[in-house]
């Protein structure tokens, strides 16, 4: 019963924040901790071990994919969005990225502070209704807990993802020769966050592009059946984080063309004077997607249709050598683009 | 963005611990706000509005399941379990009580305070995976999320499950003439909790009742097929809550022998000492079966045979009369089991 009272000593391992910022130090964790003892169970299908998105088991001659995430992000409103939006957005993506654009449905479970406004928390839930209407998707069931003032920031919500889909989309299927899509400018959900936290004034561009992508992606694996090999959407980690995940899992080498790689005035200001690389910082509301060389021109035709895409971008390509790295090439030269160690912003999403 | 740090007016509704409780303040808010717009969007299936322990959507010839908790049980180690056995344990059971004793697996999204010692997060990854393994599941996928210090406390597991199922069982199934089974004495989870937060030392007996059922009520499944008409796992809120949410939602009455309700002689001092009543404390290892009159010998040889429900009773039974409402016959005369407000311990679960 002493376990969880006592003060730590000073050799205990204690958790950090870059636990949970979604690079190297999270997913040691997982892989030494969380995922421990689960690696082999999932028989016909991928599971924790997978590190995937989701998870997908094979029902007939479908996959059923379903994901899970915990949203704690902060603040709870911000320009662009809120936790309610992007709970919804944050799963339905994530069963996209895996090929499923119509979800059978999702779960919503709230823990919330004692002292926590009711009207906020309307206001959240009519943002999640709306998200689910532009996505199609709906709340099949849900939980509310209460914890004790002082016990909790507000509230965190957990959405978890279930739907079929014909056709399953992982992270590690990239070929050389592949083309590296990227649906949108880069680093705009992380800079617009943290510009809030820091009570900046910037500019009204600079929002937060927290959206559900699964019409999109739908479009997009209609235009070219079967030559889409490999999505993920770069949330916390960022765009780096994402990348290095896919070249290391497929066996690839992927080379990025910085100057292709889309990335508004807004943001790469706001990124410089914080600091911060935009390559690192979490979107909400893009995805990468590898693509076929013969089918890239359609997949672009159909991802630049929708505003969600609009300034889609073939922003590289993949290589059989140096697998598992990725380059960048600045236009000035090469670098390695490392796996970030973590988000460099807590409570992103 | 000034709504989550101006402080409330003293004229705002704020959420209060009760809102978490399991009760009539717990439904409300959830009918009022969670719920709201979700109600009618489920066509094939029964989805919030149905208010079950989860959602059932038709898939072919089965049903797909699929139920989601947040646990945030204090303390995180308690006798007889802990945060990781109650996580997995809750969402088997619920999906045991809607028919899934297979489920296909879970999910579990981890949100943990910064600072929590690497060890604590081992033994509650531990004790998940021999839950699990006692139960037959797997976790297919996860997440983890850290937040700052003194922005949690400590840790909550959102276990989220999906399974499938040819018989579904809903908590509003029960007819005149069922029969009331209780799979084995009421009280022992929340009566272990209150006493470890109380540092009582009672009885070495005193210990959490938390336990995966899905095994035992698989056999009860088989033993009468068809017969099982409801069932649900009385949680926060306890035997009462659970009782009348069955009566209310079926349109029956249910008339309950207090004598035959099996109880300990520790917790009933225990909940004496304390000022509470067993009805209303927390189980996580019981069931409230309603069973068809002809099939309840079958149904209990099959229950009494596990020892996980080996005190197994038959403790009531159905009626037309007095729809919606729990009677106790106390022995000395009759009175109204009402649908307590809430559980009256917080974070029970």
């Amino acid at each position: 019963m002493k376990a969880d009272t006592a003060p730590p000593t000073a050799r205990e391992e204690l958790i950090t924040l870059k636990h949970g910022a979604g690079g190297r130090a999270m997913r040691r964790l997982i892989e030494e901790t969380l995922a421990q003892g689960f690696t082999s169970d999932v028989v016909d299908g991928f599971g924790l071990a997978a590190m995937d998105d989701g998870a997908a088991l094979r029902v007939g001659d479908r996959w059923l994919v379903v994901t899970t995430d915990s949203h704690v992000v902060h603040p709870i409103f911000f320009p662009g969005g809120d936790i309610g939006r992007l709970a919804i957005a944050g799963t339905v993506n994530d069963l996209a990225m895996m090929g499923v654009t119509e979800p059978l449905g999702l779960t919503c479970a709230v823990v919330v502070e004692e002292g926590f406004r009711r009207s906020d928390l309307d206001r959240i839930q009519r943002s999640m209704r709306e998200t689910c209407r532009e996505a199609g998707v709906t709340v099949l069931t849900g939980d509310t807990k209460v914890m004790g003032r002082g016990e909790l920031d507000g509230v965190v919500i957990n959405t978890t993802g279930v739907g079929f889909t014909d056709y399953l989309v992982r992270d590690a299927g990239l070929e050389p020769g592949d083309r590296i899509v990227l649906t949108g400018p880069i680093g705009d959900h992380g800079i617009a966050l943290m510009a809030a936290r820091r009570g900046f004034d910037l500019d009204a561009d600079l929002r937060s592009d927290v959206a559900p992508l699964n019409l999109v992606i739908r479009a997009a694996l209609a235009a070219a059946p079967g030559a889409i090999s490999a999505m993920k959407d770069p949330t916390r980690g960022g765009v780096a984080s994402a990348l290095h995940e896919m070249a290391s899992k497929s066996g690839v080498g992927i080379g990025i063309e910085e100057a292709a790689v889309p990335l508004t005035t807004v943001v790469r200001s706001a990124a410089e004077m914080l600091g911060l690389d935009p390559f690192h910082i979490a979107n909400e509301g893009k995805a990468i997607i590898g693509v076929r060389p013969d089918a890239v021109d359609r997949v672009m035709a159909a991802l630049v249709s929708n505003p969600l895409a609009a300034s889609a971008a073939i922003v590289g390509r993949c290589t059989a050598e140096r697998a598992g790295t990725v380059i960048l090439d600045t236009g000035l030269g090469r670098r390695l683009l490392a796996e970030p160690e973590g988000e460099p912003l807590p409570r992103i999403c």
